[in-house]
């Protein structure tokens, strides 16, 4: 039985587990001061054409957020996020447990647009009310969606007229990447935002983010600020080789684009057979709206999670393909379903 | 050249490394609730011989710490450590940034007292002071030290009359239990404290440490905690892999074992050029004090760290064993220092 | 002139100023242990018929609220309110400045129903997201209303049913207990809330709420917590004075009477005028919705505020009414609402 | 009975009532934008002469203090005290609360040196320490020493070097002021410190005190942090009150001058008898060391409180003076010692 559940229910990828053999007995120095932290960080920075930025990496997606929240602002200023935003939703408070208020204003297919940033800016004035200081928005979103570069750049004018930090949590920058209908380079989008991450736990590591702070006045003492939020870990060559991997003859985007590949194919199965989605299916995650019975039986047999109640007799759930999805998978959906729906 | 600057300069044991590997497209659910886990829990518990126990894995010892001192006390209450200890000097301030004091007594040899624990409670009296509320240890110590059996049952019957928790923090756990001088077994010593940890990354693993929380009352919703502190990592299993291998068949001890008896080795060495030590030698950590030009062409030549100036003419340096440190290294810093002091 | 901007505009309810004068040179216990804080303490007592309650003075709200939150939720626990609630939109994220999230729901004219709570419990599901632990209810609220006993016990009742801590902001909890629609007991309200504050600043102290703990389980260390958040006066026994003063003779109900019935007034004045409401007028706050020219000119003239835009032609503003207010007052918003409307 | 417990104990100068009777029924802004506020604002600035000044009045000594530390702190930088200094001792933690270590180093009479803050500078080095950022002084000091000029002049120059904010905590800064050994002027002590605040609790109020932020770059947001840690209170105007009583006509000084007046009489006392003192008595706090019987008496009789154990025979007690001292009770004091030992 294959699941859809998520991108990061298998480990990674085999040239990652052959390099970390390969230099298992190296003695590497701590805390991704070593020379594979170094060489991944020059690939990044070949990469988004930017040699002054700064890369750290940092265990996971959760504690990336909660650093970067917590590093960049005041005590009294908040993150401006998309109701559906991981940070508001998916992380057990624990951008609050650093002491800042995420505000939500709701999102388009998960996205947020320059208008529903200048409504939480407008509605927070005098300093009785938290003061705005950065967004948050993710690319891909939590729903999929991707933002296109005019979307970014008005969202970048926005934050740019209100003083406001522009953060991009990129678990899924890889599948926005290459998604068929992205239009962003990753020099650009470099340029648009303050910091983002490019995620590795789920486009093909067995864990690790690559942090890339972009802007100047961000970049001092960051790494007290890692250390204190327990991001620094001991072996950091760990995830310095995995990225050196991955950045590495394009395998970041290959990967990406197979689970995108593999989702669509996924889309297609559903849209073939009549039914809509909750948003718009262009990355590695994909949203049908199905009769409850049918989603029953495919979040059981799939492993799918439910997502929303649509009405009373249908229900959107979520496939999630990655790096690691056989072909021989999506036929077996293609079969199951066809069983069903015969 | 080889290094002795810390126990985390090498990647994993190589059996590590075979199952991560086997393993490597096995779907696997997330966040820690996978077989792999499951298995590791099941030997850890076996071997403690607790059944009861619950047993998460936690990607670093900083994160283990801080999540277990600001999951069990309330705002007002403190934690007690020696002046030596890990959460006081090494963290950046980890513990105080989730709103804890750590209330510091002198250490002796890097180890607590019941005396020293007392004179802390006694001197922190009335609402206008913190209130202590858990006593934290590390064993064995920051300098290498461990506690006896007697030693342990007397802080814990402080703690019992003071109404601490008491805490062991397991990062070198390995290297205590299989110092030639313990009489401490770890079943008896998870009856003697209320949490401990067992630590991966300093004894074989790539990363992950094993929290063992003993009490029934410390067990409600601590896998929240754990996701709101960013250390329930998505591909948990990964932890639970390295655990699986480091509890089969002794081998978690059988590499300490190996620690410690390079070290011995490393400071035979120094003894026998008449040496002295910072702190007894009885473990992976070797603290000898010495003149300071051959400290410093130690340190140039092996990673040593300087770990304090003893006087005006002496300094102590540290040497660290691990699992993957080879007899032929101790060798090489054997004729090396024959080479200097000819 | 006179504004109606508030209930905090003036000073003190004169009996309370003859006091303080008349004890100035007596010496008092520091920090709220001396007697007039005892006296007052056991007048509230008496009045709400709970000898086992425990009372402690707090110079704000604000500074209740947060201490309230931050005492007695674990860190991963969320506190819900209503989203007009005072916690969530008018200090400055001071709630999550301790850590904790606050989770809204849509209130209804400003209060909470069990059907809005429960939704927030229901969509709070697993580890990944905050665990509802506390429901904060303000009474009367910040639009006005006051909720019936009916509305309270069933609240009371679903925080049971879910394990919620109820705690009931009483900011303006005379003006709630003195409505003319009110049919809520103080000995009934205490009985159906776990801990909730007797307001004094807004009805006629200088500065300071007196705090009530009703449950035993909360009742440990609190004072610990109250000086770590700076919550516990050097002098705090002019707070005592104030509530002392207070608490004799149905004082503060006396004052908080007063206010309403001029809020009353004010009520009529609008409604004769045919003016409708933001919310149901019957406390001391009123929300008329006004044409947009005259909410400026009666802004400008009594230092209302501005609440809300209601459509392209109609604002509501916010008349508030204190024990200070004088008849003549309103007399005057009377002549000179007419000279505007004739 | 009259005791010498502390400086708090009496309610506020009479002058102080009277104008806020004179006022009670004028209606005034909320939250410190009050014209009472503004005029004391101003009468500060006079006196320091520092017109560009921004001046903050804050309920008490421990929230000005937590509200300095936290607002100009990044999140991994610490504040370095004397192991005396309040915050690290008498505020259950309210600085680490906030999320910030507090780093002592030996105090000598209280006070810290450019040595010992150096000592403390040198031994923080790198990112697994807390940085410190924050020099925290008290004058005078919880031992009733004063800093001179010099010894000001040596501190900041100290902190220019390291990049260290200099804050001092002047719950007491009248009596350090008119210290009969003071050399340092208030226009003075304004330029050598980038914050400091002019206690009012302590020397004459009811409560308040009055923050100076002298730096620019400091002043920018200070009332959002204000209000989210509850310092900002409704009737703010009762703080501008207070202060523009005591700031008219040179009455801080000369209260905090009676109070000196009487200590020294105190001092004298002892001194006539023979006995030494933990701290050279030079302000309104005086710390005889005195056999055990006789301290015991003393405290019973005068609400002295026990500082320190000095040797198996002798207690070290306080005295505290203040602008409500009698000279009757030095005399009844005088009286009672002479009958204890004639």
């Amino acid at each position: 039985m294959y699941t859809f559940t998520n991108d990061y229910s298998e480990g990674a990828h085999p040239k990652i587990l052959e390099l970390m053999t390969k230099y298992n007995f190296e003695q590497n120095t701590g805390y991704g001061l070593d020379r594979h932290c170094e060489k991944a960080r020059e690939l990044i920075r070949d990469w988004i054409d930017m040699p002054s930025a700064d890369i750290h990496f940092i265990p996971g997606g959760t504690q990336t957020n909660l650093l970067v929240v917590s590093s960049f602002l005041r005590p009294h200023q908040c993150v401006i996020s998309a109701d559906t935003g991981h940070i508001n939703v998916h992380e057990t408070g624990a951008i609050e447990a650093t002491g800042h208020k995420v505000v939500t204003v709701a999102g388009k297919d998960g996205k947020l647009t320059p208008e529903s940033i200048q409504s939480a800016v407008d509605s927070h004035v005098g300093e009785h009310m938290v003061k705005p200081g950065m967004v948050y928005i993710s690319n891909s979103t939590e729903l999929g969606t991707i933002y296109t570069k005019a979307e970014l750049k008005s969202i970048r004018d926005c934050c740019l007229k209100n003083g406001l930090l522009l953060y991009m949590d990129g678990a899924r920058i890889g599948a926005a990447l290459t998604s068929s209908i992205n239009d962003l380079f990753i020099e650009e989008l470099a340029r648009l935002v303050d910091l983002f991450y490019i995620g590795g736990t789920k486009n093909g590591a067995l864990f690790g983010e690559a942090l890339v702070i972009c802007r100047d006045d961000l970049k001092e003492d960051f790494r007290y600020l890692m250390k204190q939020r327990a991001a620094m870990p001991a072996k950091g060559f760990v995830m310095g080789m995995q990225f050196e991997v991955l950045m590495r003859d394009g395998l970041y985007l290959e990967l990406a684009e197979h689970a995108n590949a593999m989702a669509k194919e996924v889309a297609d199965i559903f849209r073939e057979k009549g039914y809509g989605f909750y948003a718009p299916p262009c990355t590695n995650q994909v949203f049908p709206i199905l009769p409850d019975g049918l989603a029953r039986k495919l979040m059981s047999q799939f492993g799918c999670q439910e997502i929303a109640r649509i009405d009373e007799r249908n229900t959107c759930i979520r496939f999630v393909t990655s790096w690691a999805t056989r072909p021989e998978s999506i036929g077996y959906l293609r079969a199951y379903l066809s069983g069903l729906t015969a």
